[in-house]
């Protein structure tokens, strides 16, 4: 979904939520540098502490990074659903990430009114092959 | 696969691997209970630093035990495949985990010469109704 | 979810809903043996048409009895819910299928309100081994 | 992966890998309309056969189309190799089909020297809102 209506959320609120509510990722370091509207791009920094056996960034890390983005993308389509949760996520992890920061970049497949269905891809900053790709689904929390 | 054989790691070998080999394991404290031929049970204690909105425990860190847990497993039929990669990774969120540690079980469905597939069960302690499902491939490193 | 309660649909009715609404399925000759409140096990005929290159049985006619085995179970918990659809299906095939009727155990992991998981296994006639391993979602139609 | 390379396969070539090897695929009139280097685009002819309750097209044809596309895909870049496999798929409903006929448009994601992971979208045809989306993953038989 392509769609140029403006974001409904900024990238200093979604900061604001993930300082006040999401220590994982905080501690991570995981920083939105774009949000549109069923959209986002995500950078988690390189750090020796993600590195697992083989000098490969732990998948752990790879999975935070893309639920974190897909809550990003979310709530550039919806605002501050913060109660909105993962109901299914499916990974494929395909090439082993470089050194180097990873970047995220998520959009929504499908938008309902119940469900939302995203797409991840990651790669390894300054290489355009995909590290690994995610499709998830979020479930949206009832308005109130 | 449930296996009379012995498990090829014992629960001191496996928590060496993760506080030299997986530093996000590691400060989440998973703790493997048990290890039996291509099984294991992990305990991940309760924190207060793994909730996000909602009083859940965050999905990251349930992916993160269920990953570690499969690891688990996987050498508990091979021994220390430390470069043994996850390939793909499917979870179903299912319930709010309470505010208690989650312990996973996992169990081999399939052992083959280069992918593993595994199968892995996440509750609250206390409560036999699972919080999350998931099922995952490990690719096995080929043996030097 | 192991349940004592009675089946909400007997064998003759679900073959009822197969004749009259499934025609794929009952042109592979799919046959519920078994359904229990929540349970399903379904038979599929070996037939020549089924063979796919390398003398295996093709994944879309493995892929259609798992979603009808799902079918039947959540059929067996809540009686003919026809309108029910599948939202997500992931499945890993894990070994070669003999040249025999295929089996599939399915049951429901966690049933909601509105979703229902299901798990299910697949093997060969006369040995117990999965040829393949499932997990998926079904939407639940809201009661009228 | 977008590629320039020509496709390894010819449109002829692969009608014929289907009209002798997949009669299930044969008998659905699944007809490849594009094949490039890794990727394809595949029509399902609408019957009244795929229908199913809700009069929506039943999910294991969408199914059985989204693994002959990736089939076909994998086959644009590699040739006729007919012993390649699915190891794993998954697949996301997303929407009602029309009853009409449902086009499936698939790429490689990446293409390893042992696996192959592919994502391929379904639209009713008319209507370019997916109603499927899946990824999966071909295992490549080793060279001989």
């Amino acid at each position: 979904m392509t769609d140029t209506r403006p974001p409904a959320i900024t990238l200093e609120e979604f900061a604001d939520v993930t300082r006040t509510g999401l220590p994982m990722a905080y501690r991570l370091g995981l920083r939105a540098e774009a949000i549109g509207y069923g959209t986002a791009t995500v950078r988690m920094p390189f750090d020796e502490t993600l590195v697992r056996p083989g000098g490969t960034i732990s998948g752990p890390a790879l999975m935070s990074l893309t639920d974190y983005t897909m809550y990003a993308a979310l709530m550039g389509a919806l605002g501050r659903v913060e109660l909105a949760v993962t109901t299914n996520l499916n990974i494929n992890f395909l090439r082993k990430p470089a050194a180097r920061d990873v970047l995220a970049e998520c959009r929504i497949i499908k938008l309902g009114r119940t469900l939302c269905v995203l797409d991840v891809t990651l790669t390894s900053e300054g290489d355009d092959r995909p590290v690994a790709h995610a499709t998830g689904t979020y479930a949206i929390p009832p308005k109130t």
